[in-house]
């Protein structure tokens, strides 16, 4: 039996470094895409060690000669696109490198992959896109270089009838370096208990409403759209239930071995009336912006897909991942 | 008085040239921005001369650094950005170059502007791009492109609070270098009135309506966008008037001094199949993708703009260039 040839982008990353694994396991014949030797080529720690069997390629996809030559080289069966930059404060520091990185990027390899018509590609976008009708704006450059990116990667595979499918995974969670709420804080815990003295952890609001969902369920929902989606699908993943933010945090600390000193952040009434001013103030901009319609959305439950670790496991591996590994060594 | 600075993009091109004509004449302080020495970047004839006191600064737009520059050494007021690749056929054969010349450089330019943000500018669409609602794909990558453009400008706009406005001119004609139907159709007449033997000229359907524009009256419309335009705007300037090609046609060869043979093409009753062919493909390409929803949308006439400049004193003055600089000499 042959083995499908699957390329994962961004295999430095929290989720790809899960995903090589996974699809690994699965019998794929995987190759890793790192930005550069010694590093995931961001600011998440050691070089990941992939299984044996794992090819790793190096490649800039900002560089489109060298997009090029990688998918020449590799042709691959299916892409799983996970590259790109996702952090909201650097986006406003850099826009343009956000649209570099999660648009043109993104174009280079579907561009590459039209010598390859058959090749399925998943495109990783982001629930942070622009919400469909009546928004009056973008809120970041990062939520702009996500929404662009879901159109053109769309659009790209209806004009060159290429199989492009979109997942848009909700807050993952899970062992692994991240630099989510839930890693930040255990990385929180993890430094006072090895007897540290942190600056003290203050949540934006307790009661702000997230969707956590475990990295290795999101991955087995990849591999479950990579098989059975349909091309110019946009695939909704998420556990389908939302926590507040005070919620999970009182999770970790239930689990600490030392006290846990706190900032909650605003009360709810104080928290209603700040999102209910954040919001005023984007419709009184008076800007007029194109809204992005609805595009029909899928849950990937309807492929036969669901979640299955839990949030309290998810956060055990979180804990014990820092644990062992110390709140630095972000292996 | 201060006279303000204008900096024209794409000022070697057909509307460039007589923007920068008609606004240094207004007065403005005008820096005519070219890709490179010797010609205007693009392959339609000769460099163009402009008025006295007319800055010409060469710059690629696709080299981010290089636009910075340009924008910090000219600290313009006001910014007409023209530039932009605008052949259907090109963008089949290579769509990348439209993301980048029309999506990419825009943004540097934006990008650019973020250090003076009392600076207008004026992003020149297209009727091109996706229609609201409902449309199952772009027709083709240039209308891809100039769709990404508008959405990224306005958004831009919306995020750096910087005062973004787009325009979407119907199809410009009038003296000067122009691939447009028009133009092509009087060089095959001027070609034939010089004895030539051009290949027999086909139009695709004499019943296809479009609404022409002289460009003069555009660039005054642009003029007018500039100076009392609001931010965040879409502004339409077209004539009004929907004609069809078999109209025009007849209008120009009813001026020529020889017989002109015409291929007029499918009569009306296969057109219209042919569109409804069309219509038909697109739609069951079975692809899903998003629809970009209406941005509110205002005549410039709302700002006291009307056109000036009938369609047989355009047509009559396209023939006077041509027949003055040949069908070649394109200046």
């Amino acid at each position: 039996m042959n083995r499908r040839r699957l390329l994962i982008t961004g295999a430095g990353g929290f989720t790809g470094r899960h995903a090589v694994r996974s699809f690994a396991a699965e019998g794929a014949q995987v190759t890793a895409v790192l930005r550069h030797p010694g590093n995931d080529g961001g600011s998440r720690g050691a070089a990941p060690i992939f299984p044996e069997g794992v090819q790793v390629h190096y490649c800039d996809l900002s560089d489109r000669k060298a997009v090029n030559e990688m998918i020449q080289m590799v042709v691959p069966d299916e892409v799983l696109h996970l590259a790109g930059k996702n952090s909201v404060p650097e986006s406003w520091r850099d826009p343009l490198l956000y649209i570099e990185s999660n648009v043109m990027a993104t174009l280079y390899l579907l561009e590459a992959l039209r010598s390859l018509p058959q090749s399925r590609v998943l495109v990783a976008g982001s629930r942070l896109k622009f919400k469909a009708g009546g928004l009056a704006g973008p809120p970041h450059p990062y939520s702009l270089s996500k929404t662009l990116e879901e159109l053109a990667s769309l659009a790209w595979g209806t004009l060159f009838r290429q199989p492009v499918l979109m997942a848009e995974p909700c807050n993952l969670i899970g062992p692994g370096p991240s630099t989510g709420f839930c890693s930040l804080l255990t990385r929180y815990i993890v430094t006072l208990e090895a007897g540290g003295k942190p600056p003290l952890f203050k949540l934006s609001s307790r009661y702000d409403l997230r969707d956590f969902l475990d990295v290795r369920d999101a991955v087995k929902a990849y591999s479950v759209i990579l098989n059975k989606g349909e091309t110019g699908t946009v695939y909704k993943i998420d556990s389908g239930r939302q926590r507040s933010l005070g919620e999970v945090a009182e999770h970790l600390v239930s689990r600490s071995a030392v006290a846990v000193p706190l900032d909650w952040g605003p009360e709810a009434s104080e928290a209603q009336d700040q999102n209910a001013l954040n919001q005023t103030q984007r419709e009184d901009s008076g800007a007029v912006v194109p809204d992005v319609q609805a595009t029909p959305e899928v849950n990937v439950a309807t492929l036969g897909w669901k979640p299955e670790i839990g949030l309290e496991t998810s956060l055990t591996d979180i804990l014990v991942h820092y644990r062992t590994n110390g709140e630095g060594g972000l292996v």
